[in-house]
């Protein structure tokens, strides 16, 4: 029964970004220009007082979200930045983080990782169940809300603008701050983007965004930032001091320069050329081949949610998928507690892959699921 | 009564390296020969199963300390990879932690975060009060043992040879790992460089060396690394991806190099062609103006620590000290508990500073303790 496609491994699993998106030789070009004009301080620990980032990567990002460069922290990659937040509330007593049930595994793993009380509520096609929010609000606060609202990783979810003001209302109401986390949002291939929370908000220190340059410039400058307030921003830098004293100096410089000379710009346009073909045929397969299994068509970011009728449990799943040359992550991994269902959640990564291996892949898969 | 010479302000204060030690022109050489040779992969996250640092620089690393490889994990700086193993000690159990006393503030404010017992031990003239941990460890294991074996920041100690036999001896006969943080040793002066604990060491798993390329090459790249055991290393690779994802290809790649080419060994030496005279005159000045206040003489490193006898408290001298021009960074930090005692404890760096002005501060501060 083996045929020769079926030794090509189809990698369902990581949402590392494609060399092709990768625009290494401007930034290499970018890089020398930083090594001839700054040598010393490239190579010298950030100064004092800036740890909060790089000042003119600070104001490169301020200019792009309209935000004052003092309200913004920049860390090693966002997933350091969402450990140095998890750890700054963690310490000011807010141990109960609301999550979307699916939702980033490594999220998961920081908050576990700080002892939080971890609540997940249902995410709907326009984003989390909010009347389950509410309703668990009254004793769980005060608390933090941790949400992706556009392209949702794992499921593809966007959060919808009516949603996204209810959050905002609530916030409002109740001690709740909310992190949204943002590294898709550039990498939309169709229909409007709903405006962040944090420009809905009327209270600035009730909404921190998280964002990152890995999937729109780099993944190697590790660059990730935190929006917030003043004061934040600050404490956040503090405790960057007490873990790791100083940012690269280098990657900062040069992720500014790139910001600067409109690099993030022409490689978002490059992507969203590249992906978008990608994602819709990714959509079509998904539909023709799995019926009503498609969580939500994502219209932008890297990932397709499904809910999986199998006739067996996911170990036996994912293991057996790798026999005909399909690598899954496991999908259980993306929710705080043990899923009870007879279906198997998978998430399936388009963006690296030319439709007609997303195919192929998606027909091992569904011949996998039904043995 | 101010003078002219009262306008400069001496900084006793951080242990940054002067620019003087850092090989800039070198590095950047080395930078734009990696960028045209690896463009692709230093722009990309590091490769999966890369986590515990680019190849090449652990084959350099274990190259210089006769160390395999695949016992090295590269981290983000060595406070960095100090955090990660706090964090690994504490979800294994270790919650006692043995620290010198003084000790690195830095280090206190790692293991505290992590919810540490920390117990200090007095910091003899020839490493830390062995009698004294004997008689803490029956009732406090499994612990940790802090050390900083060679000119001791912040007092300018080193362990003796003789001592570090005992401590090995005494991971042995109790459940005792010790953490020996070098970032100072290749900066001896005089001399003789005893060895490093874990040479010594029959049990590869009690002895971890922390090290660090930020005094003997370059902050800015922000290059720490445990020597351990394999096992050891697997778990901080993944306690690393769990907290940012990937280090920097580009700066493991640039060390990597420098390391290959030599260049760390030529900067040692220009280092201690530099620093020997300044180490020399500061504790001539100390020995001179303040007597027998000086814990010891380090040959070696970046500082000189005093007691010195203050007819007011510690805050009072530090802001009397900045009105005459001296910053001082707190003595008081270095301790893990209130210090009771009539004198003060004052970490003076002479690493960056001209003996001339190294003299200049000393007499003030003198001054200003006496008045």
């Amino acid at each position: 029964m083996t045929t020769g496609a079926l030794r090509t491994t189809i990698p369902f699993s990581r949402g590392v970004p494609p060399l092709e998106l990768i625009p290494a030789n401007e930034l290499a070009a970018i890089a020398e220009t930083v090594l001839e004009e700054h040598p010393d301080t490239i190579f010298q620990y950030a100064p004092l007082g800036h740890n909060k980032g790089d000042e003119k990567l600070r104001r490169e990002l301020g200019k792009f979200h309209g935000v004052d460069a003092e309200e913004i922290f920049v860390g090693n990659g966002s997933l350091q930045v969402l450990d140095l937040l998890a750890c700054h509330f963690s310490k000011n007593g807010v141990k109960t983080v609301f999550v979307e049930v699916p939702t980033y595994d490594r999220a998961l793993q920081i908050f576990n990782r700080y002892g939080a009380r971890i609540i997940g509520l249902p995410l709907q096609k326009d984003g989390i169940d909010v009347d389950a929010l509410l309703s668990r609000l009254e004793e769980s606060t005060p608390a933090l809300l941790y949400i992706i609202p556009d392209f949702q990783n794992p499921s593809g979810v966007t959060t919808s603008e009516e949603k996204r003001k209810e959050l905002i209302d609530i916030t409002e109401r109740f001690p709740l701050t909310v992190i949204e986390d943002i590294p898709y949002r550039e990498l939309r291939y169709h229909g409007i983007t709903p405006p962040l929370l944090r420009k809905i908000a009327r209270r600035k220190d009730r909404v921190i965004t998280v964002g990152s340059l890995t999937k729109i410039l780099s993944p190697g400058l590790r660059i990730g930032y935190a929006l917030s307030d003043e004061q934040t921003a600050f404490a956040l830098a503090g405790l960057a001091e007490g873990t790791y004293l100083s940012p690269s100096p280098f990657c900062h410089a040069v992720a500014a320069r790139a910001l600067a000379d409109g690099l993030m710009e022409s490689t978002v346009n490059k992507a969203k050329a590249i992906l978008a073909p990608r994602h819709d045929a990714a959509v079509a397969y998904a539909n023709a081949l799995l019926g009503d299994s498609l969580i939500a068509v994502p219209d932008g970011g890297y990932f397709l949610g499904v809910y999986l009728p199998a006739t067996m449990d996911e170990e036996t799943l994912i293991c057996n998928a790798r026999e005909e040359g399909i690598m899954l992550t496991s999908g259980s991994a993306f929710y705080p507690e043990r899923r009870c269902s007879d279906t198997v959640f998978l998430r399936l990564p388009f963006h690296a892959l030319h439709p007609v291996d997303f195919a192929e892949g998606l027909e091992r898969l569904i011949r996998v699921a039904a043995n």
